[in-house]
C-alpha cells in the first residue's frame, strides 16, 4: 500500500525503520551542483522538501525544529546582536532569528543557493523576513566563512546542517568547533542540530566532547519532537563560551511573540535528560 | 522498497503518514474473541506486537510509554497503595507500578487474556513482575469493574487503552471518568493515554474537559516521544481529585531505580505545554 508513486518514503537503514508521507504531486525536481532537490505537495503535511533523498522539512511540522534551533540559543546570550547561520538555506532559522529585536545583523551562509530559491517558491512563509535589512544571505562555504572570521565576530552561531555525511561531516568536527569558538565573542553561544536521541546517542555524546575540547565552558542537548525526522525525536546541542548551559533570559523569553512551539517552559523542559542519556553517552 | 513481505507498515490515513519497521519474520498471528493479534521479530526494534493492525509496542521503545503512564501518576499521589490498570494486558504498566514500594495491591484488568499470554511469551521482560504477590491479573471488562467498585477503592487508576475506536471509545467518555472519580479515594489520581499532540489536539482538549466535568480538580497532559506511535510524539493526561496537576513527590521521584526514561526532571518537563497547545485546544 506504500507505493513509490503515491508516497515519499525515507528509510533509516541501520534501524530498519521508515517514514512515509502520502503525495498529491511532485512540484519540482532538480540536481544542483551540490545535491538532488525535490519538492512535493503532500496530503497531510503541506509541501515537502527532500535533499538527497532525506526529508528536510514540511510546511506542517518545521516550526518545532526551527524554533528550537534559534530561541534557546538567542535567549542564552545576554544581548545577541550578530548572528551567523551555517546552512539553513530554507530561511526558517533566519526568520526566527529576526524575531529578536536585539539582532542587528543576521548572516545565513548556505553553500547551495538553490535551496533558498526553492524555499522562496514553495515555502514563502519561511522567507517572509528575507527582505529585512538586517538579513544577509550568502551562498558559499560556511566552514571557510567561520575560519576567516575575525575573532569575536559573532554572538551566536547556529549550525543548521544536514546529517553528518559528505560535506556536512566537517560541521560536526572538533576543528570546526574551535573555529566557531574563535569567531564568537566572550559570551558567545553555539547551537547545532545533533540528530536523534534514540538513534544517534554516540554522535550526541561525541559532539558534547568535541565542543568541550574546543574550549566551550558548557554544552548540553535540547530535545524536541520532530515528526518527520527519523525516530520522530530530535536534538540540538547548545554550547556556551561562558556560563551554564541551562541559564537563560527567562523574563525575555516569556515575551516572545509568533512562536508555535517555543516558550520559556519549553526552553527549560527541553534540557531535561532522559535516564538512558544520563547513564550512557 | 517498503514491500508488505519484509516490512510492517501502519498507515495514519487522516494525516497521510505511515511508519514502517523492517521484519525478520512473523512469530505469531491469531484472532482472539476481541481482536487480531500479530507478533513479529523486527530488524531494529526487537519484537513487535500489533493489535488490529496498529503498533502496540516494540521491545526497543516501549519503556518511554510505560514509564510515563505510571511514574508521574504514582509520584503525584501522597502514598499510592491500591492501583488499578485498565487495559495494559502487555503487563508493562504493571511492572512499573510494582517498582513503588508503597503499592500493596495492583490490579490489571484487560478484556483480552491473549494479549497477556503473548506478552509472557514474546515480551517476558514486561512480565517479570507478574508473579509478585501484589499483582492481580483479571481478564474482564474494565469499565464494569470501575462501575462496580466501592467508592474510594483505589488510589491511582491507569487507563492504558488502545485508540478511542470500538470498545475502547468508552474509556474516553465523561460517564466512565465519573465512575473513575467515584472509585478513587480523596487524593486519587487518574492517568489515561491521550494520543498524539500533533494529530489529536481536539481529543486531548475534550479529555481535559470531560475529566473536569467528572469532578477532578485538575487535569493536564504529559508529553513524551514515542517513536513507533503515529507522529512519534504521544501524551498521557493526568487528573487529580485534589491538588494541582503538576505537584508531585519530587524527592521520592529522585530515588526511583530501574527506569530508562523517567526521572524527576523528565516529570516536570513533560508538563511543559507547547505554544500551539496553549493557544488552541
Amino acid at each position: 500500500m506504500i507505493d513509490a508513486e503515491n508516497w515519499f518514503t525515507e528509510v533509516e537503514e541501520k534501524n530498519g525503520a521508515a517514514m512515509s508521507l502520502r503525495l498529491r504531486r511532485r512540484l519540482h525536481a532538480e540536481t544542483s551542483a551540490y545535491q538532488r532537490l525535490e519538492v512535493y505537495e503532500t496530503d497531510g503535511f503541506g509541501n515537502l522538501l527532500v535533499l538527497d533523498g532525506c526529508i528536510m522539512l514540511t510546511s506542517r511540522d518545521n516550526f518545532i525544529y526551527h524554533e528550537m534551533m534559534v530561541h534557546p540559543a538567542l535567549f542564552s546570550h545576554p544581548r545577541p546582536r550578530r548572528v551567523l547561520i551555517i546552512g539553513g538555506g530554507d530561511c526558517g532559522c533566519l526568520r526566527e532569528v529576526l524575531r529578536h529585536d536585539s539582532v542587528e545583523h543576521a548572516e545565513q551562509v548556505d553553500i547551495d543557493e538553490r535551496v533558498t530559491r526553492l524555499s522562496e517558491q514553495f515555502f514563502p512563509e519561511l522567507c517572509e523576513s528575507n527582505s529585512d535589512p538586517r538579513a544577509h544571505l550568502h551562498f558559499e562555504d560556511g566552514v571557510r566563512r567561520v575560519e576567516e572570521a575575525a575573532a569575536g565576530s559573532y554572538d551566536v552561531i547556529i549550525i543548521d546542517s544536514t546529517d553528518p555525511v559528505g560535506q556536512a561531516a566537517r560541521l560536526f568536527s572538533a576543528p570546526f568547533y574551535r573555529a566557531c569558538y574563535q569567531a564568537l565573542g566572550d559570551e558567545g553561544v553555539l547551537v547545532a542540530q545533533s540528530e536523534s536521541p534514540l538513534y544517534h546517542q554516540q554522535l550526541m555524546a561525541s559532539m558534547v566532547g568535541n565542543l568541550n575540547a574546543a574550549g566551550f565552558a558548557a554544552a548540553a542537548p535540547l530535545l524536541f519532537p520532530q515528526c518527520t525526522y527519523p525516530s520522530g525525536w530530535w536534538s540540538a546541542t547548545l554550547a556556551r563560551r561562558a556560563g551554564a548551559a541551562r541559564e537563560f533570559r527567562e523574563a525575555d523569553a516569556q515575551t516572545i511573540r509568533g512562536t508555535r512551539y517555543y516558550n520559556a517552559d519549553i526552553h527549560r523542559a527541553a534540557f531535561a535528560t532522559p535516564q538512558f542519556l544520563r547513564a550512557g553517552g
